[in-house]
């Protein structure tokens, strides 16, 4: 298994915190050390930083973690390859532009007896399960809509009953983000937060690490992060169901 | 003006020595300091770094220049911006993916009165006339080879043709790569070397930096390297013409 992170937020906001104990996960809590990659949303424009290295040597974590990008969305994935062989090409999370606006990807879990049949709007580069899937999604969605990004219902709509149809085919626990939405399936763990006012301190699981919110946010600022696995072990997080599929928009869930 | 930097390689090389004058010119040199970024390719994989901040004070360029990816080729591009406001959705180079292959793009110039209708397979994120082009070339590339990537003469060809027909509207000095090769068009300012053996020792026009390639490198090796102006100040540099479109693979300019 893979371990997701995402962070979806209603001001630009860094995610030094959180990504100092997922990082852990890569090779050090966890076994998974078959690369790593992080996405910020800033604005309409996206950073992507990949490294086919584990996670937790990596320089390019070191600069991620130390350097504060203030993002609205961000995707991280740390992999441990199931289809595909451990390379650049096949880390995620993928990137694709749709409609005028990025496009961000990362899977956890495997798709079996997955062939299908891509019209080329959107072709995989690498050899993984996960962006046949993207690709996929993404072609389901420019066919329906081609003149354009659709509004949220009809978006939304589309996005699940893609979602219904690839989960079929195994494991899919996913995120998908276009820079406005995060969209988070859950086949069999992931779980979310919504941090909000009145802001509290919290702690790492994975590395003895607090940071005391109220210091660092206005009260208007609405954060919610989702994971695999809970990151920190003072706080209340919500599980999703199997099958659920989450919207975040602006820091919150949408309903 | 914008600064351009391309490699093209036969085997995969690092570019730190000619990133280290390079980046001077991201606000020390000279004057581009409305970003910069460098694209890498590993395999089929790609690595693109951004930063809408000038490079000479980046501490992501402090990561790429320390930090040294091996790559058969790279493009970057160090921004002076003319059309399109700084940020990072008009930071160079560009990526998208075609035939499922990436395809990275910078451009030096400005081309005017440039409005293009495009059918949608690729859509700017930013604003600059840089993407646009970028996008009316892929979609040109597609809709004359829809099965796939057609053999080198036909898609040299088709670029050329193309390149023409933009290169009207104005300056358009351009980097182009599907990771295979490196295309290379001179409206007034480019200039390539081609280094091989027997190698011997360079030194930076930008800063006092040298290197002797021949601890560096084996008999086979061959590295085109591509720039606005010279990097080095001892080596002979080649000017291309206007209008001229070189296409370099393997590390040598092709027939």
């Amino acid at each position: 298994m893979c371990q997701l992170l995402g962070m979806n937020c209603n001001v630009p906001t860094d995610i030094c915190f959180s990504f100092t104990g997922f990082r852990q996960r890569g090779g050090h809590t966890d076994e998974h050390s078959d690369g790593w990659g992080i996405a910020f949303f800033e604005g309409s424009g996206c950073r992507v930083f990949l490294d086919p290295a584990p996670a937790v040597a990596s320089p390019i974590a070191d600069l991620v973690r130390q350097f504060p990008i203030h993002s609205t969305n961000v995707i991280a994935h740390i992999r441990k390859a199931t289809k595909g062989p451990v390379g650049l090409e096949n880390t995620h999370p993928f990137m694709r532009e749709l409609w005028g606006r990025y496009w961000i990807f990362a899977h956890n879990g495997t798709l079996k007896d997955f062939e299908p049949r891509l019209r080329g709007d959107f072709s995989p580069v690498g050899t993984t399960d996960s962006e046949q899937a993207f690709c996929c999604i993404l072609e389901a969605l420019r066919h329906a809509f081609p003149e354009g990004e659709p509004p949220a219902e009809g978006l939304v709509e589309l996005v699940g009953q893609i979602t219904q149809e690839l989960a079929r085919f195994g494991t899919f626990n996913y995120l998908l983000s276009n820079g406005q939405y995060l969209f988070a399936h859950c086949a069999d763990r992931l779980q979310y937060i919504v941090r909000q006012a009145p802001f509290t301190t919290a702690h790492l699981v994975d590395d003895d690490v607090e940071v005391d919110f109220s210091r660092l946010t206005t009260p208007q600022d609405r954060v919610a992060v989702i994971a695999t696995q809970p990151l920190t072990d003072n706080e209340r997080w919500t599980p999703l169901e199997p099958g659920e599929l989450a919207v975040f928009c602006d820091g919150d869930r949408m309903a």
